[in-house]
């Protein structure tokens, strides 16, 4: 009988924070996950979506441990969101599979902080690093804040920038190539997040969606970039393009457009590119 | 700043692994999860489906723990698979909320077996109940087989029949009214779990889409049954029937029946109902 043992580091730091205080807290966040059998794709191995909901949650709760996440923001009416997103992957874990997400933020500065994550197993072998991208707003207009003089001395006494992670800068998106619409949906109940738009990874697995499923059982995706440029809402309609016919003769990276149509325009979502290998 | 615990049974069980044997281990398995923010809907509250994600996991857990799950099953070409689930819910855990699941099984029969859930916090109040109804197939052949015949002893060792849900037996889900083609869509990538089939979660999530946010911000979910009767695919066209026109008019229970379309005819899937209040 297989034994499997999940101890988040809620636990670890319930037991710190009982023999010391918030600003004792190490500077990198260690959160455990396991594979769930019903967050494993066909191949029996995790949904990347899943896995990216794993990194936002290491993310959330590092920050609000911290004293700089949602949760205190959210008493100012401010929030943070995910700009970008960068995943490079030598493996994924595989079904009941344990494995640690390393979270850290290495620079913030007026607009944006960089927060780093390292995925691996208990043994220490990585699965694969993030890379993520994060602006804060205010609640109310949704415009951008300055970090910096709304919370940035309780930030900056955590950044760790010794710490290894291969993930270069990320750099924008580039979509070169000549696009063509493949699919257009409504958002609808279950796109819909805590902050009332649609959530962050539903653009993941709605793009994901956009592939047959040989293509997952031909190739695993190797590296995935999204860039988040604006929000989208219930029942707007988003339109998917993608130079997917294209992986037919070039198997290696695909770009996608996210846009959502109103009534007199299309505006741009989100853009991504994935490396299948 | 909040502190929260997680620790699954995995951990409990563990220990109780390391001083006694499985035999020992107790009729009704009692596992931690907590509403993760990314799993919570615009009121913030659990999505249904993420609940019922947990459920599924609670099972997986306490089968495979006791010798009779999936884990042990594969190895001898057969598998469980989910036949009715009915969820009833006082309230749905917030953001951020820990929740305990308790699960047993109280009968074994030749073809099904009834696993029972209790939801509760970890003061002892009750969010809900959830009944369920399993089916052994062969992996092969996807056809019923005898489960007394196959584990029948090891789960008659942990039948539990008198720790109290107060679900009374679930009946056939009655499909009574006219019911209209609503929406249809194509199973894809993510809608296919490690069966190869397409998720029973998906299916929840596919049919809470149907309705508009309004009815999330009126009313919640009371009471949700659903009875899966067969398999569907990557790539088959699922159609989604609903009397949802009468929730105008009656806001109690709303029926749904989706059916797979193939090249010649039209074959039902599952039937839901769904009581709001």
């Amino acid at each position: 009988m297989q034994i499997f043992i999940r101890i988040s580091l809620f636990l670890q730091e319930y037991i710190i924070n009982r023999i010391s205080d918030m600003n004792n807290l190490p500077k990198i966040g260690k959160y455990h996950f396991v594979a769930e059998p019903f967050h494993c794709d066909f191949t029996k191995r995790l949904f990347i979506g899943h896995l990216g909901n794993n990194l936002l949650n290491a993310a959330d709760f590092h920050s609000n441990d911290r004293g700089y996440g949602v949760n205190y923001l959210n008493t100012i009416n401010k929030t943070w969101v995910l700009s970008r997103l960068s995943i490079e992957l030598e493996r994924m874990p595989a079904i009941y599979e344990n494995f640690i997400v390393e979270t850290w933020i290495d620079s913030v500065m007026r607009y944006f902080t960089n927060r780093n994550f390292k995925i691996a197993d208990d043994e220490g072998r990585v699965y694969g690093y993030g890379k993520s991208i994060w602006a804060m707003i205010d609640t109310a207009t949704r415009q951008p804040v300055d970090i910096l003089k709304t919370n940035g001395e309780t930030i900056s006494k955590y950044l760790e920038t010794e710490y290894v992670n291969p993930i270069r800068k990320s750099s924008r998106v580039k979509l070169d190539t000549d696009l063509k619409l493949q699919k257009s949906i409504l958002a609808t109940y279950s796109d819909i997040d805590i902050n009332g738009h649609v959530n962050s990874i539903k653009y993941i697995e709605h793009i994901l969606d956009l592939f047959p499923l040989d293509q997952y059982k031909k190739y695993r995706i190797k590296k995935f970039d999204i860039a988040y440029i604006m929000e989208s809402y219930n029942n707007e309609k988003l339109n998917f393009y993608t130079d997917i016919d294209s992986i037919t003769e070039c198997n290696n990276t695909v770009f996608i457009r996210v846009t959502k149509s109103g009534s007199e325009d299309e505006k741009e979502v989100c853009r991504c590119q994935i490396t299948f290998g």
